[in-house]
């Protein structure tokens, strides 16, 4: 049975629904799916209310008169036990438990209940999804449990055990211009599970890169199947949390997940070719890489812009990263030197360009003719800036567009990087550069080594695929 | 001779200060004295205008009346060799020459010239900052080069070969709450060097923290020496760089700088008992620590916040920077638990306080009775929050103050995180959160990683020094 339904359901019940003064959970799942203009019926669901947020109000999903095919569930674990059962009478195909205190207590009545639930679900022939998650993000069909997520869809399909993780990774990449198919929070795996949800976005035409963040599994033999069987298809990069002793007991206490031994992941995770990174950090730089990068030849880089610290720390940071700066040639440095005076500058790769006034796009078509390096990267440090006044800073953002325009109509691929930045001007300035970019779907990374280090990842992928 | 004159200059002349339209670098070393209130008198050097910045100006640094102690050098290379010659005749004390243009370049008769720039300054007694630096920020004499740095005083002493890493770790640590006794930007070090400095802080009864940004040396045994000395008197961190061959080729072209062998390097400076830090970040973690953080008694921390994925990722990120989590003792859970309710929380440490509705006070109170651990940290992961109307904002704002009035009421040591952010929200309520620690001099640190790491470090340089 295909889990394609889930993203695509006629009606949506939402259980719990208030119009009272702090009803913070219905503004999450059903003034969200309001926003988000979803097409089908929507049914609020709650005894005290006549209606809630303009919608007529039912007092039991049985009193709805069409059919309800989804139900998110907001209220106490408790009241779950009858609400599953008159699920079933209604014939409801999916229910998303929001609700928490389960199995994720650690306290064993609890965990029973959470059993009792998956029971009389199969029952009913009902599959849940959680409990204690978020539930779907789906921007096709207008369900959404951000109201803050973008409406439209993209080719990257997301999946989280963790709710947080869920709302991180998807608001930090769509912030850099990525969009997602379908994101699903899944929380403590009672029914629907990370290897369910693996399959299906491995079959689904709408996904083009997987990622995943895992807290364990119960049946890693079927998860590295499905994960090999993935990962021969497209990308799938994979977040794998409570290796430590207490990040293990995080993970059982956060959705019940038996975390296992960290070696024995590591070894799971590099025999299947999923990608596995550190954090959400990185796996929002390998969305972007993916998905706004064109494959570079090889792993050199040409580095260009501001300052002397900058750009030796640009440098070291590309190393460490993997990827690699060649000398500049005496010829070409002949030649920029006219457009880039020297005084002030470095001309050797790293190119510190001297200032905003000199004419970066003819030094940048000079760079671009030099066939040794395989990109560009662009570093940006604005904290580094001493002038404050707003004149300055004015001229310093135009100046910043056009040389995004020239980077555009370089041949080689590029990157825009704004360094890490500690305090105001620079947070403001990063929020503007990578807002332009994301407008632009260029890759942009908030420091050189992620950068660096996302696109040689990149680069590993297409080897180990054999593309280059 | 000492260098404490060059930070109590009787009057300063600012060389090719301008009054025309595009006049930033005046902006920068004219403005910000008067906007600092500098004390001594100011003279604008330049034939070109009768008055700058409401100050009259004259048209040679020798045609000034009364004595000039200091010159801050803004004009051309080429015109920088007669600029000596008249402070000489002048009798000025100490030449800062921002200017660029000279050794940095790799052009032999631009080395020559700064080369000679020294032999004149020798001949006439004065002391060169320089060339290619920012120069000094000292806020107890009114001198900066950045208006936004902070007016008051603190107890670190910070010098650094580039100027970019001068602004970023000023701008930085300024934003969490640090002050500075004296900072100086240094550049090629034609004659002043870092080891003069050093040594000069080392002594300094204002300087409680040492910190160099340090791109090479010219004297290596001298360097051992000093640092060797500074070391066992205050805390001495220091940021090397250039240590990769594209870093030594942009250190090379940045100041003219030597970076040398990177193991020599590190060899030399564990000898000395500075404290070596990856970069700028790393570094303004410490100065936090050893401003803000009083000595825990061990490595055993009490991690509280909200979010099941962030306790987790808090959990991992403790350990890996050299933290450990005890488990929370049964009866201490079952004291807690009245309190904050077991659904949707996590009491185990890592402990989710559930919302910010319950009584964190009261459960802050019970956790800090608990025996074993030796600090608390705070972990706020703001981008989690699904709520995005204003009204859930400014609650969640108005807790936090009032989590953070309970956390500083704690016998325990406490430090505040902002789990590292991507998005513009996480953005906002960092600066916020940050800002108010600034206020209360509490420490504050953008991930939990880097905030055990430091705390790890402070701790490693207090057991070498036998403190405890």
């Amino acid at each position: 049975m295909t889990l394609d339904h889930i993203f695509h359901p006629r009606s949506i019940a939402v259980v719990g629904a208030s119009a009272g003064p702090w009803n913070a959970v219905t503004q999450l799942f059903l003034d969200t799916l309001i926003k988000f203009e979803y097409k089908g019926e929507i049914y609020p669901i709650n005894p005290k209310f006549e209606e809630v947020s303009g919608l007529k109000a039912y007092p039991n999903v049985k009193d709805v008169p069409g059919p309800v095919d989804h139900v998110i569930c907001m209220i106490p674990a408790p009241a779950t036990r009858q609400l599953l059962e008159d699920c079933v009478a209604k014939g409801v195909k999916t229910v998303h438990l929001y609700t928490s205190g389960f199995a994720e207590t650690g306290e064993e009545d609890r965990a029973r209940l959470q059993d009792e639930l998956v029971s009389i679900a199969r029952s009913g022939g009902i599959r849940i999804l959680g409990p204690n998650c978020m539930g779907i993000y789906c921007p096709r069909s207008g369900i959404s449990y951000c109201a803050d997520f973008p409406k439209d869809a993209g080719t990257v399909g997301f999946i989280a055990q963790s709710g947080s993780y869920s709302i991180l990774v998807t608001r930090g990449a769509s912030a850099r211009g990525v969009r997602f198919s379908k994101v699903v929070s899944y929380g403590n795996a009672s029914d629907i599970n990370e290897t369910d949800l693996l399959e299906y976005l491995a079959h689904d035409r709408e996904t083009e890169v997987i990622a995943a963040y895992i807290e364990g599994t119960r049946d890693g033999k079927r998860l590295r199947k499905v994960l090999t069987e993935a990962a021969a298809k497209k990308p799938v990069i994979i977040i794998k949390k409570g290796g430590t002793a207490a990040g293990s007991r995080g993970a059982l206490s956060h959705t019940g997940a038996l975390a296992g031994n960290d070696a024995v992941w590591e070894a799971l995770l590099r025999q299947t070719g999923a990608i596995r990174v550190e954090d959400f950090e990185e796996m929002i730089d390998l969305m972007v890489t993916f998905q706004f990068f064109p494959l570079p030849r090889g792993r050199k880089v040409a580095v260009v812009g501001l300052g002397g610290g900058a750009s030796v720390r640009a440098s070291d940071e590309c190393e460490r990263g993997g990827l690699t700066l060649p000398p500049a040639p005496e010829a070409l440095v002949t030649e920029i030197e006219p457009i880039i005076p020297v005084a002030g500058s470095m001309l050797r790769n790293p190119f510190d360009m001297g200032n905003y006034r000199n004419d970066w796009a003819a030094a940048l078509k000079l760079i671009d003719g030099w066939a040794e390096p395989d990109m560009f990267l662009w570093q940006l440090a604005p904290e580094i800036e001493p002038f404050m006044k707003s004149i300055y800073r004015e001229f310093c953002r135009d100046a910043r567009g056009r040389i995004l325009e020239a980077f555009r109509g370089l041949q080689k691929p590029t990157a825009v990087v704004v360094h890490g930045v500690e305090a105001g001007y620079g947070l403001e300035t990063l929020q503007i550069v990578k807002t332009m970019c994301a407008e632009h779907k260029m890759p942009f990374y908030p420091s050189v080594y992620r950068a660096a280090r996302a696109i040689s990842r990149y680069m590993d992928y297409h080897s180990w695929r054999g593309d280059q």
